[in-house]
């Protein structure tokens, strides 16, 4: 028996866990699911015989290597702050590991100590970094085998609602983890725009975004998504002139979201004491300037040209004239914010996500002809439970987890699915999984 | 004997350091000085009979606390982020402990412990937060005593540079920790205004400044200084309705910093990588929006309003037009600027820094008069090494600790200077040193 352990039982875990489970008596799988939350772990291996379902604290260094002591595999789907530590363990132990998150620099540091084991440590194996890699990967490889030379490259992503559910002047529904739809963007996005290094700093990421159209959907707004730099050498770009990668929201959420970076609610490093003494209102009120007025005047005026009526129906929406009271103690102003929209936005019962995604390509082919190419996948959720969000990160997730496991591919360190033998498997399977990309050539 | 640990020699222990050995025969003390560059802690030992000088990585864990385990009181002129772990060890070993950092949640977390064990966690204990503390609680005892009821406090703190040695159009040059300088007010700020709290995110910080003038010194920018709110509690100033703490720059300082701010130069989050590669002038480029012109134009047209000629004059200063190569590989945008500004803005071998501290009260007496009084203090350095600021951070430090070893107060738990006992020998002994504040009622 190989024995899988999986950290974190959230709501991104659903679909990973399934197919784990099902595939378990398959390939002599022992799955250990771990969640702080019992009821959490204990959900999702809904009574599996080859599923156990444990609870323990992360930080307990003790506990925590012990238990991954035991396993062969570990996928972790903690927050991403938190893989150093497990992935310091599974070297030091020899096991090998799995995330849907970003290499981080923990991660970096142990590719040499991980390929001297002969352990794997793959990243990004989710929706987006993930399948965006493997189908953008595919595409760049045909387009190359053909002898065209690709100039431009935008991948754009987004996490949202489907139309039918689709009923706040937003356009936006939680289908993961709030926390980090708050957070979103915060540093430096960098990417390459017709041969130039361009870098957005938080403060104007929300005002200098694209607008993309995908056909029966309508209009998305794309704001640069952090280092899209460092995707040139791993996607093998070397002589391309823009590069970037971005990530979708409905249209008209950048314009008001913006209105939230610039009052400054989305600052995370500061606490803001006695908050429950607040109202929204007089927290907004103090983030303005001195100015003369009614709240609603001295805001349009302090947004000046960034206002409009789209983003005053936003504003509205969430009750932010209406003096609602503020329930946390304290908190930074992003969690005051988090608070309030894990009320307005959430995904409710019935409600289904959307996950959007689109490639643009341009390049020139050996007969000197241009040519440009979109490829776009749309995956629309079952419920509040399976979610299109679940799906696209989980799956790709368990789907390569399964055939490292099973051999279809050898390779250790770091290691993201771009590589030939880890993508063809993945796409092909994806698609029996009805996760299909269609390619338009324009 | 005592057995006393300074950890950390940087530029700004050489007064805590030369005042602790001076009186270390009369008093009995032996002095360890550690840094991880021994030279720094030989220089401030200068072969005196009753100091050592020691270097160890402070981040391992075993040498740390072999070390704390073997002296009597420890102090952390550390960068404050790793106060933290020296806190733990000294509250673990019973050793009494002092820092001139704000009081962190690290050391809150650890106050309970400190006092079951009876022992002190000194902070604030420098000049700002430090001196001020003292100076200013000093008064507001003796404006309550009087029957004063005060409904305005103002305090602004600058660590800047002498007129006869400033020769630059930023009025700045560095007398301590530059990369404190390059991320200062990052965050919030929170402060109380006519009966309102105010919060400043740090896109609007040096945006949103006051401008006050010292008599002989001329006008000053002040923007604020982190949260002032937490003061009021412990100013024990309850009825307040107007409570800023704020940090000096020379006037027009603020307009230029807030082009980097607006720019995004000092993000210290995201990695600019191959910096080498490029120019100072290319990477501003590279964080201007889309226009189109000469990039000095474009620079112009983008501040808009936030543009003068002194700005330009600044900009043109660091040589930000002048195709400056970028020397680090790599590193934030934070770094690349604190790079450059350390090459500018040093502060040379005979140029003289100056500390400027005002507090400006209102009050009403009882019999309903209404009163204004400032409270200045200005402190001139000797030289590049013996700067007003680390006699002023230094000083206030060596002399608190000395009072504690002494008996002079007897008090456990997390302590800043804002106690009669604390502040009223620590005063009287900053004057024999000309740290005299002049008071001016208006």
């Amino acid at each position: 028996m190989t024995k899988i352990l999986i950290l974190g039982a959230g709501r991104s875990t659903v679909s990973l866990i399934d197919y784990l489970l099902k595939n378990s008596t398959t390939y002599s799988w022992k799955i250990t699911v771990s969640d702080v939350d019992i009821k959490l772990a204990q959900e999702k291996v809904a009574s599996h015989p080859n599923g156990t379902a444990i609870s323990f604290d992360i930080k307990n260094d003790e506990k925590r290597r012990l238990i991954i002591h035991e396993h062969d595999f570990i996928i972790s789907m903690l927050p991403a702050f938190m893989h150093g530590d497990v992935a310091r363990d599974c070297v030091e132990f020899g096991k090998n590991m799995a995330t849907a998150s970003y290499v981080s620099g923990d991660m970096k540091a142990l590719d040499n100590e991980a390929k001297r084991k002969n352990i794997i440590l793959l990243n990004e194996c989710g929706l987006d970094p993930g399948i965006d890699h493997a189908s953008a990967m595919k595409l760049i490889d045909e387009i190359k085998h053909q002898g065209g030379e690709i100039n431009s490259f935008k991948s754009y992503t987004g996490g949202l609602v489907a139309p039918e559910s689709n009923d706040n002047p937003w356009g936006y529904k939680f289908s993961w983890n709030p926390r980090n739809v708050i957070l979103a963007g915060q540093g430096t996005a960098q990417y390459l725009h017709e041969g130039e290094l361009k870098f957005i700093p938080y403060n104007r990421l929300f005002t200098q975004h694209d607008v993309i159209e995908m056909d029966g959907y309508g209009k998305f707004d794309a704001y640069a998504n952090r280092d899209s730099i460092s995707y040139i050498d791993a996607y093998d770009l070397r002589n391309i002139k823009t590069m970037v990668r971005g990530t979708l929201r409905q249209d008209g959420y950048c314009k008001g979201w913006n209105v939230f970076v610039k009052l400054g609610l989305t600052d995370d490093s500061s606490i803001i004491s006695h908050a429950n003494k607040l109202t929204y209102t007089s927290l907004l009120a103090s983030f303005l300037p001195p100015s003369n007025g009614n709240l609603r005047d001295r805001l349009k005026s302090f947004m000046g040209a960034a206002w409009d009526e789209q983003v005053e129906k936003q504003l509205d929406y969430l009750e932010l004239f209406s003096d609602k009271k503020i329930e946390l103690q304290e908190g930074t102003p992003a969690q005051l914010l988090q608070a309030l929209l894990e009320e307005k936005w959430k995904l409710q019962e019935t409600d289904k996500d959307m996950i959007v995604m689109q490639h643009q390509f341009e390049y020139t082919l050996a007969n000197k002809t241009k040519q440009k190419l979109n490829s776009s996948l749309v995956v629309i959720g079952k419920d509040q439970n399976h979610t299109a969000m679940a799906l696209t990160v989980g799956l790709p997730l368990a789907i390569t987890v399964k055939n490292f496991l099973t051999k279809q591919f050898n390779l250790n360190g770091i290691q993201i699915p771009t590589k030939k033998e880890i993508y063809i498997p993945l796409l092909k399977e994806l698609e029996e999984h009805k996760i299909i990309f269609s390619e338009k050539i324009i």
